[in-house]
């Protein structure tokens, strides 16, 4: 029986078992395998190690003879000697576990000097300082772990140094210093652990295995393991590399440096990276001196570039990623320290994962899954110049992605003006409310200073692909100064403000935008994706412009229209609030039948725009109080209307010059202000009172729709149910645009989705009124276009009958907003204001479930929402339309449990789409050399 | 083979074959074969109804020769001849179906009348009158059905004959208009038929028959059927019921009368009822002469008393419940014509039960099972008396059962002022905060004008055990005029009103109370229920008074201990405000520290009270803002200090007379409205100044506070987490308390409940501080009482965690009225004054899912909780406290899926107890004789 082999040279050791050559060995031996010029060196393996322990901390029988032999083995290969006086062999020492343990175990470099290596070394070097500081550095080093010195010992003689010497830092100490300093540690050695340091090599070298070995169930990396997990089972014992130290710093034939394979910034397919002549690799991090290109090296060292240029090809050939390695130069001979994969941004990831694919290098499917979905975001919206260094006046929630720039204006119509004349202008709120729309569209961006990522403001902006900044605190604003202060800066309306809603961040003034391209490769990959994925993706977007963009971006039709927006523009608010305010059926039909033109114009619009594919249209939603402004702002108006009246004597003695605006109830607002700018006149006497009555009679309908939580509230088929006129007049706008622009020749395929669904006769109820209207349009226009009927799935009531409620839908889509805050009983935005941030500090919640799908709850009622709706009708369609929708890991988790297609704002479609072809392929076996 | 037997005497027809038979037929025969003296008869089965339809509408062959032989046998046992002109046997002619279709089918009474068998019947009735009434009664019965003659054309000559009388009503019609009636009549037959009246009796009853057995394929029995779904199978044809006429008014020895087995108010065991000697059944339901009380029978009729009297044990000894059963003397002979069981009241159901129980007439489970659980609600408030004829004012929500009369007072403080004067008070408001509460414990009921069943007010008010209406909309209340007007009459604060919350209606002024008495037999039903149950019942009660009266009701422990109201008191609402508005962690330790000895007192009390039982304490649940006051009357008091401020040198001027209240904040509301009377003084000026500036910082906090949906907002463990001194001075007060009642010698059984949990870690932390107190609070004490640790489940979430929320929880409690909310996405007071009327009313929901558990979705998830939570941990004592835990169909629920108790308010308690033995009864067969 031979004894068992505890060590394995890099050229022999199997690159692949990391389990017994740890980590960092295993990857050194297949560096040196495939031909990487890497300094000589070997391995003691795991087995070692657990042995060492076995045994009572000794190392194993006849391990040290191995070392020697291997360490001969090393002289030959090196032309040095381990102790020589001449050309000595320097090695480090270090550990190296199956599983990466960062920072928790020891390493000693430099094993090897003693005063007669580094005499010579000095020599061959032709830098004294270098290796004094070198051996100082090692006498610590090796003090503290081989032999168990403190630190504090060392640092003590370090500082009365530096005092004797006058200088602070340690860079300053000249070589008489160091010199000094290595006979200073060696009696701080002698007198510490009672012995002199050991000039002998193998002995220091037996020290360091001992004390690497030992390292391994030392505190740090015990805590270490306990902390993430790992278990005896992973954690077997940690190999020791031994390796041949090489210097960049040996002269002008010798140098250090840093490559990629390919550029990091762009990804062009060329080597990159820079070097410094007669250095080492501190020198590069020390910025002392500044690194040359690498290109440059093809004059300095022109073999040792063509050396270069196919280590290239040689780790790309190897690796098939683009890599960022180390490299050393030691008297002309190059050597490969270290190689891992190159981190890149987005452009650059996606170039190169491309090229590898064209190149034959990597499969469709791994270039795919090298880019991660999140990684896109960067690539879609304008972004802050990343080059430019900014100081941010504060941080708000990242509410809508992109970075805007513009003018300070405090309300929508300021805005819809300043927009109108073509400024760059940002709105800026407390909060917003439904009435503010047409300030988003003429806005850059939006920040406000109260509510979080579902807020008005914020759903709007991400429905319209506009930057924005909600719950901003450090913001508060005087609209009656017309200022804002940010933290203690004052802004006045009119001054320049930038936002970052990718992360939430404020600066002041106008900062670099960098506009995003939308580049081929990136088509290409999508268009891979698409190919690859069971899931389709569909947009939520509810205007032709939107729907423009989503098809551009890839969607499949639109899995979320939106109907309530429509009334919210400047021309139809009015009459919604009509609508409410009527006091019998046949004034609230007129209404109705005033804004069935707009509704069906905006249908028409939409379907031309998405022609051929599904538009899934959602009857009104929210409860109708939401078209009417708040209580208080009612009652200022009121206060101040009272006032007014008091003082209207005095008014009417105003200038002749001014005219009166329309007096009706939107307009009045503005006229209010102008009033107090003293620009307008009022004509008539009476009408102040006849505004005051509207203004009190509009109090008392805002209170009497006040519900405690609206959230829970009279909205989506509740209200449908309630004023059936208002649906009535949706499915016939939907119907009637179906057929108009059918006869245009385009291919139209309306889906008509009910909210808050809970019981199955609300469904029943809703499916009768759909067929009716159905009929009545099909007989007006002599032909009948096709229609689904779904329902959305976000009432949890929703989920436990989902197999009764299969029977009349051909269509489910999950609300995951809505479905999340009932599962948890938490209302988003005063969940995300108040408690939700110190539940994510006291780890109370694994992630914001508004934010990462809690498959665990919310997730789990979606299975069984499926099992049961699909055993009623297999075939039954299943989409997701919330925010989830857009999200990477609620794709992977919906393509998993059989969702048919995900539904998200326009711009998050790349990512989904991507995501999408990740969820098929995490499913699927994939080629291990990925 | 012998031909099919169509007919069956009532002495062999089987009075279980009712599909034979149909119902009324079998009981007939049921009677007949008893030994009651039901009037001789027989049944033409529903077999022979099927083959009339199946032969093209004709009567079976040889089934008139059936009958012709059992008339035969019929007149035999009653001595008269059918058609005779001496001594005639009339009959009835009845249809009966196997299920009741109630009024869907014909009756023809006194056939076999004509000219001759009239005239022999006047001679023996000796009454003219009421022979030729029914006899004109009998031709237009039998030409409308026998024969087909609309009732029209008989109306038309009823008519013309009271024109010619000179009278307005039939009953005015003499002898010889009725004898004329008759001719005519006859005349309207043969004019619209063709043929003259056949006083052929034969051919009288063959046509009979026919056209029972045609009105079984009659429109309104057809539409009957539909409506109510009564399948083909069920709906097998009707039987004919042929039984002798017999007449109470045939003279002296003849009478007619109803009598109950037992007396149906008071549950007396005698005969009960009343008789009117020589008259119909009709007249006693006229009311034309006043019936006597049946003991006076004894002596106008002794032999038939006892009859009636043996009777009357045959009923009971044979139905085993009590009866309501008509009767007829026909000259002396005693006719039992029909018996059903007797509706009684509560009082009467509980005595009857219990004492036939004791006669061992019934068992156990039939006595309980005799008793629905709601019969018990009218035991157990004082209730409107009965027997009072009001009209009501308006009708609100009931919210609190019983009935309750007082004056009206609009506000909390006043309430008190004058209920501590001995004054019996209702208390009036548009709705009620937690600060009104000395309102409450001062006052007889609630009234208030908005809010639902889970309002404050209802909720206090059944907690607490008052009266409540709520949300009465034709109640408007004028503070400043200090009136209020329901509808269109108005009240002055003062002035009495009644409210029956039982039933939501208000009345003027003083009613009659009767106040309950909990007898004796009750207390036996509910024993024995306690022997039957496997459910445990439990209270929901927060003040020691109510432990004591749910210990009085039979509550085997407290489940649900609410903390919330005991902050509300008048002695620490202040503080905890204080606490609220705290600036610092030292002001609000300060005012945390106040309230602990507070809150340890209230549980001292209440662990005294319910010595030995488990106490299961719920720790905070409601969100913060719910100790302030409402920013709208913050804001009112500040514009009314503002004003205020302006007149101070007015009011410096009043008399020196008035004096100064404490200008502390709670008490400056009522300073305020003292101010408005002038009868306070101000003292100093800076005072008004610096209460502004408190009340414009409350303003910010209360807005601050606020939120977009309380429900779902930051309340329950999320307050505890975010505000952990809070929950642990309630931990802390509930084992100090345990730890000092323990060492006065009683048990204590301590149960700690979590309120709001949605995640494991949110129950690990607050086990984590549970655990820490409690080690605390055995080391001060030197004494340790042991614990229990639970969960409210009423968040979805909770349910799909509760496998892993068991690892921690020893119980889960249901709070079924989140739950229900979370559940359906129903806020419950605003679905409740919104859309659920609607729903009820469009039969979209089968019930309101927050009065009666809605199994379909909440049951489901609870049975999951259930199976999934045990998975876990075999023994989780698993119990419900929402408001359906009192509620017998969710208390069957409950025991079928295996939760160990029910908790609900003290005055449903004896009601759950009843239901929680039927829950048992039910899974179990119990004696058919039932």
């Amino acid at each position: 029986m031979t004894r068992k082999k505890y060590i394995y040279d890099f050229t022999e050791g199997d690159g692949k078992n990391k389990k017994l050559l740890g980590g960092k060995g295993a990857n050194l031996c297949e560096m040196t395998q495939i031909g990487l010029p890497v300094p000589p060196g070997f391995v003691i393996t795991t087995e070692a190690c657990l042995k060492y322990f076995d045994e009572g901390q000794k190392l194993p029988k006849g391990l040290m003879e191995e070392v020697r032999h291997h360490l001969e083995a090393l002289e030959k290969k090196t032309g040095k000697g381990f102790g020589s006086g001449t050309n000595p062999l320097l090695v480090s020492v270090r550990s190296g576990s199956a599983l990466s343990m960062p920072g928790m175990m020891d390493t000693i470099l430099n094993l090897g000097l003693n005063d007669e290596t580094a005499q010579a070394l000095a020599r061959q070097t032709n830098n004294e300082r270098f290796v004094y500081d070198a051996y100082r550095r090692f006498l610590q080093l090796y003090g503290k772990i081989a032999l168990g010195v403190e630190d504090s010992h060392f640092d003590a003689v370090m500082h009365l140094c530096k005092k004797k010497a006058g200088v602070q830092l340690d860079t300053e100490l000249q070589v008489e210093h160091l010199k000094v300093l290595a006979e200073d540690f060696k009696d701080v050695i002698q007198r510490k652990t009672g012995q002199e340091f050991s000039a002998d090599v193998y002995q220091q070298l037996e020290l360091a295995i001992e004390a690497v070995f030992g390292s391994w169930m030392g505190k740090r990396a015990i805590d270490y393991r306990r902390e993430f997990n790992i278990t005896p089972e992973l954690a077997n014992g940690t190999a020791v590399n031994i390796v041949s130290m090489v210097f960049g710093n040996m002269g002008e034939t010798s140098a250090t440096g840093v490559g990629f394979t390919r550029d990091p910034g762009t990804g062009e397919n060329r080597i990159y990276g820079e070097y410094l002549i007669n250095a080492q690799g501190e020198d590069v991090v020390a910025g002392i001196r500044t690194p040359k290109p690498i290109h440059e090296l093809r004059k300095d060292m022109p073999k040792v570039y063509r050396e270069l240029v196919n280590l290239r090809l040689t780790l790309e050939d190897h690796y098939r990623e683009v890599q960022d390695f180390e490299f050393t130069i030691e008297n002309g001979e190059l050597y490969c320290l270290q190689t891992r994969n190159g981190k890149m941004n987005a452009w650059a990831l996606v170039r190169t994962s491309m090229e590898m694919q064209n190149q034959g290098l990597i499969t469709e499917e791994q270039a795919l899954l090298r880019i991660k979905p999140e990684d896109l975001e960067q690539l879609l919206h304008p972004q802050i110049d990343p080059n430019v260094k900014l100081q941010a006046l504060a941080v708000g929630i990242p509410a809508s992605p992109g970075a805007a720039t513009g003018k300070i204006v405090l309300d929508a119509d300021r805005a819809e003006v300043q927009g109108r004349e073509g400024e760059k202008i940002l709105l800026v709120r407390e909060e917003t409310k439904p009435e503010d729309i047409h300030g988003f569209f003429a806005a850059q961006g939006i920040l406000t200073s109260r509510g979080g990522k579902t807020s008005h403001a914020a759903v709007v902006a991400r429905g319209i692909g506009k930057p924005c900044v909600a719950g901003c605190e450090a913001l508060k604003i005087n609209l009656a100064k017309r200022t804002i202060t940010i933290g203690d800066t004052l802004f006045r309306e009119g001054d320049t403000l930038t936002i970052d809603g990718s992360n939430g961040t404020i600066y002041p003034g106008d900062v670099p935008l960098v506009e995003p391209e939308f580049m081929s490769d990136l088509l290409k990959v999508l268009d891979e994706a698409d190919h690859m994925s069971r899931l389709k993706v569909m947009a939520n977007t509810d205007t032709p412009d939107g729907a423009r963009k989503a098809r551009k971006y890839g969607a499949q039709g639109i899995g979320l229209c939106r109907t309530e927006r429509m009334f919210n523009a400047t021309d139809r608010l009015p009459i919604m609030q009509r609508l409410i305010m009527a006091e019998n059926p046949e004034d609230r039909r007129t209404a109705i039948e005033e804004l069935l033109p707009f509704q069906k114009e905006d249908f028409k619009e939409i379907f031309r725009a998405m022609e051929g594919l599904p538009v899934t249209i959602r009857l009104l939603d929210p409860p109708i109080h939401e078209f009417l402004p708040r209580a208080e702002e009612v009652v200022q108006e009121i206060d101040q209307l009272k006032e007014f009246s008091r003082d209207l004597q005095g008014i009417m003695a105003l200038p002749e010059t001014i005219k009166l605006l329309d007096p009706d109830l939107h307009k009045y607002i503005s006229l209010i202000e102008l009033m107090n700018k003293g620009i307008v006149e009022i004509q008539e006497k009476g009408m102040i009172e006849q505004l005051l009555g509207q203004k009190i009679k509009l109090l008392g309908k805002i209170r009497a729709l006040s519900e405690i939580n609206p959230m829970l509230g009279h909205r989506g088929i509740r209200l449908g149910i309630s004023y059936p006129e208002i649906y009535e007049m949706q499915i016939r706008a939907i119907l009637e645009a179906a057929v108009e622009v059918t006869a245009e020749g385009l291919a139209v395929l309306p889906e008509i989705m009910i909210p808050q669904v809970c019981a199955l006769n609300e469904l029943k109820w809703a499916k009768v009124l759909v067929d009716e209207v159905h009929r009545k349009v099909a007989a007006q226009y002599q032909q009948a276009v096709p229609y689904k009927f779904g329902t959305m799935i976000e009432v949890v009531r929703a989920c436990m009958r989902a197999g009764r409620l299969a029977e009349i839908a051909d269509f489910f889509s999950f609300g995951t907003n809505d479905l999340t805050q009932s599962t948890f009983s938490f209302s988003r935005e005063d969940a995300e204001n108040r408690f939700l941030p110190l539940y994510e500090r006291h780890k109370i919640l694994e992630h914001n479930p508004f934010e990462e799908l809690d498959e665990k709850s919310v997730g789990r009622l979606m299975e069984m929402t499926i099992e049961w709706g699909r055993k009623t009708k297999t075939d039954l369609k299943i989409g997701i339309c919330g925010e989830h929708g857009g999200q990477p890991q609620a794709i992977y988790f919906c393509n998993k449990i059989g969702v048919n297609y995900v539904s998200c704002s326009p711009l998050r479609i790349p990512i989904a789409r991507l995501a999408a072809a990740h969820a098929v392929l995490a499913d699927k076996p994939v080629d291990k050399a990925l």
